[in-house]
């Protein structure tokens, strides 16, 4: 039902991701209403009129911006335009989402934070959806509530399957690298866990094991870091993306009384085959399969936020701070040195 | 959005199971609206209304149907009503989803059978919605794929936590027993597995390990069951009210080339706990948190079986073999004897 | 090293068990020594004399019955020479450990019993080796402290990985059929878990899933059966000879106040292996690998039992109720009625 | 039983390892016997006697060196006394097991290997038991048998459970801190899963989660580090002392078409437990219960390798190594820097 407090939201970029964010806003998030689109591609404003029923579906963003009838706008543009799209859709005096990364680079960042110091009333939640997953969300509740003391150590990982076209590898010039584009997820968790600790310095190595054309992108296909914190506390990260059996991110918690680990086995779900291989569980093949109500809830998250005229729980600060220190472990691996932050 | 093509719902009943049924239609259940609603208690109608939306709301079911803006009727209704409701919905021409179990009386059940005969443009749904929880149904095509060879044995367990208040013993006159409340989910995922065999002969044995207070009823907390069915294929059951950790429904399908569990630890997410316990996961604790999105998508189903007319995938006869082989389950324990089918 | 308390074993039948147990006793268990040993195979006893140092290997069992040195026996010779062998030990002054089954049939069985009346000093015990298998002790000892409240059901399945070549058909006429064969183990585990109630009444089903050739012996490749106790304690079985991933022995023992496992998964090792066919571990391929540690741990028992001249942990009448119970579970099969015991 | 070629073995060092090493040589090594022991402490050697059956205790190492029936030594003293004492047996003509590490100090390392080139009839092999646990040993095998591709990263961890009494602090001062005292297991499994690679770089960092006495030692309870190889092999390591759940060693191998896990859930045994907790096992209270069979088969390798004149599995440069590589961990943590090897 569309009641006068529904969010009324316009989408900007119906892409992979473009297209499910469009598909959660007109019909699975109480409270929020799709009603107008942009793309630059034909096709895909007739998929968005035809299948979700949004007739106003523009080539431009600024026809988005300028509607009347829009209060907050998706972002799911390529990167190297999220900042400056933030910057007009606050200007335009719309609400924002926008996917993650903020930003590859760290001025860009701070530029977005400045513009939405201005405009105090409108929420800006970059989309680290991982805070919104039920495990995650369930491991952090109890990590607030003391049920492993003092957190110290979080070691996550993010480790995509094989993609034997090399998508990577073509992506590689314009995705920041393996750590700006996968780490910064767990960057963010470990922050998280950690109760938001400043970072020190980081370290991070990498390897090549399948993907030689990311080499003169100076990328990885394989990539770990440490990261220290304040008051000793301490993370690890793995990212891969050369993994067999499926999209997996694992995260483990360590405290004092206490380990949480979230995500240890990707499986797909409750099935077990036991057959000539063995007993074994199929795994969630990418992101998407192990996230689908993640990216619900974050969404939904964004518009209670709206509604209540409160912070999102995931501020652009937020942001800014897994851009900084994903920044930090691109360059440790560059240039082979430890990075103080 | 609501168009042409959209399923006007109305509801009757709004207890437990029938708040969540009604919170799916309003909001999460593509192609379906819930228009009206129907309950005696004053405080239920109130709620819908107020949370839902749902402004027309009808202390007697007679109004709910007599409404022309109603395409198809939700009965959430006690037991005993179900077989006259359906009547009653289908002479109003009205589409019926009926919470399972279609009735405690094979008679009955004929009953219902043969009004809908009469209607056969009318769709009529009994809710055994395990078949829709995503596990099940990956399983189920597995099965019918042939990866696991020719099925011809399914185990299937249902087991609730305990509930220290006694409930299920205040409910025994009226819940058919153990057998028929629970062990019919089971018996209707075997029929599933194994290909709807006809049923031959079965035997039942239960204790009471807990709740002395179900022995005047006859009943029991904890029943163990086999069915023998043509062509050699075989089921054991089991079901218990005095678990510990959790609602766990699991299933184990035998095939020649292979075995598939579903549900073998009844995992509540994907966090382990590693502490003074040892390794840990938490449970479902009921199966309403276990089968969430079932529930969702067995709606979605009725919905989009009326919507392409075809009869829903889990038809009324299913119903009707899963009563008739549980009251034989109920007969075996308190005769204590092989029941013929 | 050998002491004055150290027994003097020999033993009878150096097939695949045999040979096993030999090893064991060559080697592995503390307080022991394997002094003679008996086999009709010429091949066999060059074997015991080369591989393990036993110099004394007779052809005949009398001859090593008759050995002053020799204070125990092994028998491990095919089952239906089990009781004349316990018998003609016993007359000889030995203690005896012997092979499962004790017989396939109940007079045989009572016919050992009353032998080992005449001869108090002697230790026999029968080789129901899943007890001493860690898991099982320490679930056994959990139960006992109360740990699950009250056991009163008991699930226990015994799974074979399928043999292609078809050894069970022509093992058939001689192996009392799958209840026998295999249930006796799960059997003697329940009435262990349990408390050792007295059985009421079985039931029994079966079905032949591969190998149609046991038709004509009466058996079946796979069989399901329920065990009622006294006290309302229940049992179910279940055989499988025909399973894909390997040999796995489970069970579940349900409490009032919690439920065990042991051996939900059979896995081989505690190695994890992510790839194509998603995660999975590999699987004892027979039940030997699953409990060798099991038969070293019972051969120490039944020399520990001896040393300290007390029952062993496992006695004759276990032995025979086991048979007992599995003779009834057989007649209820091929008769297709319940069994009163 | 004893033949001409069982080794007879003499062990130094008869605390809580040497015991069991004690216990290991005198009841489940086939191929040795334990013929003679040297303990400082009067109490070790009657147990070593009365327990073991061996009757030739000496207070002093020299004695048990000077002992003409004795082909080779089981040091297990305090580390300080490693080297020295490898070189003592070895003049003394004996071949030599020594306990981990081999020393705490490169040059001594190099001493000994220096002493074991002027000796190359006799076998010395350091303890680094973890390969020989079978699932270790499978998880090789599968690697070497080019099951998960080319291996490219390791990660292993080695945590142990919280002593509360603060044993971990005492001992600071000479276990040569977290990486030397519990890393170099890991350094070692990761250059024999990655093929043995030159060390390139480490970076390490640690805190203190719960013991502030090592502070003054330099030391952390919990540490993380990274190993980069040659040929852009990568090894990621963590180290804890403040576990609640228990011991833990695990580490997974990434290859380029699948990776293995080792030890991801330390379980006790096959048991679960269901109850109010959840679902859940037990797991092993130290790395004892958890590499009990290593230590057997380890030195089952070592009577091997003297028996069939070959080098042992594990050689004394891979002692070397892994020390090589801890020191550089332990210098990173302290001086926090990159070190390069």
């Amino acid at each position: 039902m569309t009641t006068s407090s529904t969010l009324r939201v316009g989408i900007a970029g119906l892409g992979r991701m473009g297209r499910r964010h469009a598909e959660n806003l007109a019909r699975r998030v109480p409270g929020a209403k799709l009603v107008a689109a942009c793309s630059p591609v034909a096709e895909e404003r007739e998929w968005v009129a035809r299948d979700l029923g949004v007739e106003n579906a523009h080539a431009d963003l600024a026809d988005l911006l300028a509607r009347k009838d829009v209060d907050a706008v998706f972002l799911v543009t390529p990167t190297s335009f999220h900042p400056e799209h933030i910057v007009q859709a606050l200007k335009a005096g719309k609400h924002v989402f926008c996917e993650k990364p903020l930003a590859l680079d760290l001025a860009e960042c701070r530029r977005v934070e400045a513009e939405a110091a201005k405009h105090p009333k409108l929420k800006v939640m970059i989309g680290y959806g991982r805070r919104f997953d039920p495990s995650y969300s369930d491991a952090h509740a109890k990590v607030k509530a003391g049920e492993i003391g003092t957190p110290y150590l979080v070691r996550s990982q993010n480790l995509d399957m094989n993609d034997p076209s090399g998508f990577f590898v073509r992506f590689a010039p314009t995705s920041g690298g393996i750590f700006l584009d996968c780490s910064v997820h767990d960057i963010d968790l470990a922050r998280w866990f950690l109760g938001f600790p400043k970072p020190v310095r980081v370290f991070a190595a990498g390897t090549i094991a399948i993907h030689e054309g990311l080499r003169e992108h100076g990328d990885v296909d394989n990539g770990v870091a440490i990261c220290e914190f304040e008051g000793g506390k301490l993370a690890c990260f793995a990212a891969s993306r050369t993994m067999a059996h499926g999209h997996e991110t694992s995260t483990e918690v360590f405290g004092t009384r206490g380990r949480l680990a979230i995500g240890a086995n990707p499986r797909l779900n409750r099935v077990d085959i036991s057959d000539a291989h063995g007993v074994r569980n199929e795994c969630t093949p990418t992101f998407y399969e192990r996230f689908e109500e993640a990216f619900q809830r974050e969404t939904f998250e964004f518009v209670q936020a709206i509604a209540e005229d409160r912070p999102p729980a995931l501020t652009l600060h937020d942001a800014t701070e897994a851009t900084r220190i994903g920044i930090a472990l691109r360059q440790s691996l560059t240039a082979r040195k430890i990075v103080e932050l």
